[in-house]
């Protein structure tokens, strides 16, 4: 058998059962493909070259601020916000949509209590106060001009993929069971900087953060998470934050459940314990099969899903495609994808996208050859902790049937003899 | 002196004269600021805490796609378009307004012929011709079944920065000098997989590249790049394409010269040899001292700007600051940044922030205490392949003064004892 030959996707060795391929095998060069017999694109022979008529008029002019093409309406946030309060609820990032690891700011998932509140960055101050030695105001102006740190990671909203408790499977695109979760370039002042210089008291254990929503969203952290990599952020992506963001200044505390990273910050209050606020009592707060309760369980673990195949991104009959997704983890670095063509009988590691980051996005890919026969795919996360992500029996033995906040299980999709997806519990 | 002591900037050793201090100052956990006294904030101690006027009444409602504050209308493109043909021209990104090192979609410098062609994503096609064993013409549905891969990458112009060919220094703002440079997360799939699906005859040694633009701009591009790092980009920072960015298509040829990144992709022809377009002869080949001529210049080589302090950017009076500023190599990684703040005797080395990735920016930053005294700070990039940033004297000497493209020396900034930054050839 020729080098050629032996290339071809029909003649390659599989890494696991269902199909699932090498993960090397489109990064290397110069392979073939067997002229497109197997890819899953459908090109045609063709010659011909009629100039389209965009090109025989001249476009349209410069733009000081671009938007997404008119043929681009939806991949757009799905808003479920509440009828009686529309500024109470959430919307989700249209993950099924998207590519890379990078969330445009338009589509950053948000969670709003009370609306988005239209801030004037020159009347906006960030008190520092409580258990200090000096208690200081900071005015936006001011804290631009301290030293500043950046980094690409996720925010998570602690409740994301809560769907997954349900009894039944949701039937819904990727984004609207898993899209509480973003990810962008945060750029600010590192919070121990501003901490050191008001002074912490010995006995400041926690920081009470507070918004200038008009839902006054409060929240507690511990002194050491704060002391540690937390941010008061004021660019997005290089540019400054969205409103629904939290312009002009919003806290971001990586890695954790998203409630701690508080928009529109406007206050710190170093206290000896937590605040007890709603979002850490009748929220986040969840009873164990054993009867103890669930309390400040900040850490999202990791979590992975595939977003190609997904229900609604169908399969247009057998052949060569690449599985590609997702995968965080709160707690660190991404280790290891691994993917399941057979309903997690065997896996295959998949490939990891540079960059791999800390608490960050990292997109996975496979090559896969599908033959047509229904089957079902699941991905599974490691991270450089070694926590490997649980399937959902396990979760649910260990943390009941009150769940609601952090549902990180196995997601397992199933794909029928018409290539069509769906959401499955295996 | 007691650790705390040591820790104040006042005792801190320097890193090079003018007031450079070592990169990981503050890197460091627990470091001491004296209680903001060298500081260049200006917070105010305070317990009043009056809420703002958006905290009592309800916020605006969600949306389906986000847009910046209404109070950062100057984070915008400057556009300098030809007035008698308005869509001939460019755009510049405000890279004086962004941190990080991702440009968000809306802020992408833009160079248009004939204005940003309004593509209807369904008609559109690619055409694979000329010295192919299979032409082969490709919806856009049919590429976005195929393999892909991401990275963040930077695209350059070959024309940016060409102010510092000027007899006299340009006084603008740093994007209105070096802003024909943006980066971005580029998903798409590889050339080298649509080439390979072709079948390249073998003595196809050059792809001419046409953009369905109204100009049809064309470009011709090495094969041995296109099946190296060259992809068909369908994403830009997560969504598609933006109209003016390519939508739905362009290729992307890292870290080469942007005007082979063609936008609005609709034909490749392999050919023996260049197409001798307006853009390889009329531009973008310049006559040398010696009498000859550079063509097909296409690597962009390393640069660095320090975009805080910069023209516009003024300091608050003496105190500690921190640089930053953006670094990057069509040749691969940033390997180092180094910084002088007496105009080029001294130098410090900046840290640089993590991701440093090849062909992307590099943002770097250094502490700095001012004293209040007039100088000149310059920043010199080093790449991975050894390459160093030219001081201007040594760019001219080599490329004489017919140059407009490529311009790539080292950049100085005057500060004047006001605070005020004025660029200077030093």
């Amino acid at each position: 058998m020729s080098d050629k030959k032996a290339n071809e996707p029909e003649n390659l060795p599989p890494a696991a059962d269902g199909g699932l391929l090498d993960r090397r095998l489109f990064l290397k060069k110069g392979l073939s493909f067997g002229a497109g017999a197997a890819l899953v694109g459908r090109p045609f022979r063709a010659s011909a070259d009629e100039p389209p008529p965009w090109m025989k008029t001249p476009g349209e002019p410069f733009t000081n601020y671009g938007v997404p093409s008119p043929h681009e309406k939806e991949a757009i946030r799905w808003i479920s916000a509440n009828s009686a309060a529309p500024g109470n609820g959430i919307s989700w990032t249209p993950l099924h949509k998207l590519e890379g690891i990078v969330t445009p700011n338009g589509l950053h998932f948000e969670r709003h209590h009370n609306g988005v509140p239209q801030i004037d960055p020159h009347r906006h101050r960030l008190l520092i106060h409580g258990l200090v030695e000096n208690p200081l105001s900071f005015g936006v102006n001011d804290l631009l001009r301290y030293p500043m740190v950046s980094r690409l990671c996720f925010v998570e909203c602690g409740g994301n993929s809560n769907a997954g408790w349900h009894e039944e499977p949701i039937q819904t695109p990727v984004g609207y069971f898993h899209g509480l979760a973003s990810c962008s370039e945060w750029t600010g002042v590192p919070l121990a900087i501003i901490l050191d210089e008001a002074g912490l008291r010995p006995d400041a254990r926690w920081l009470v953060a507070e918004g200038a929503d008009a839902a006054a969203m409060n929240i507690s952290i511990p002194v050491e998470k704060a002391l540690d990599d937390a941010v008061l952020a004021l660019y997005q992506n290089g540019e400054r934050l969205r409103p629904e963001n939290g312009y002009p200044l919003r806290l971001i505390v990586p890695g954790w459940e998203a409630v701690l990273s508080v928009k529109w910050l406007r206050r710190l209050q170093a206290a000896t314990g937590p605040v007890m606020a709603r979002n850490e009592t009748a929220k986040y707060t969840e009873l164990l099969p054993s009867g103890k309760a669930r309390q400040f369980t900040f850490v999202m673990e990791a979590k992975s899903i595939i977003t190609f195949p997904s229900p609604g991104r169908h399969l247009h009959g057998p052949g060569l495609y690449q599985i590609s997704g997702l995968a965080w983890s709160g707690r660190g670095r991404i280790k290891r994808v691994e993917i399941s063509a057979d309903g997690g009988r065997s896996w295959a590691e998949a490939a990891l996208q540079d960059p791999v980051l800390p608490q960050c996005f990292t997109r996975f890919r496979l090559p896969w050859r599908w033959n047509g026969a229904p089957l079902v795919l699941k991905s599974r996360a490691v991270d450089e902790t070694g926590y490997v992500q649980p399937e959902r029996e396990a979760l649910i033995a260990e943390r009941g049937r009150h769940g609601y906040f952090h549902y990180n299980a196995i997601v397992c999709w199933a794909v029928a003899a018409d290539g069509s997806v769906s959401h499955t519990y295996g």
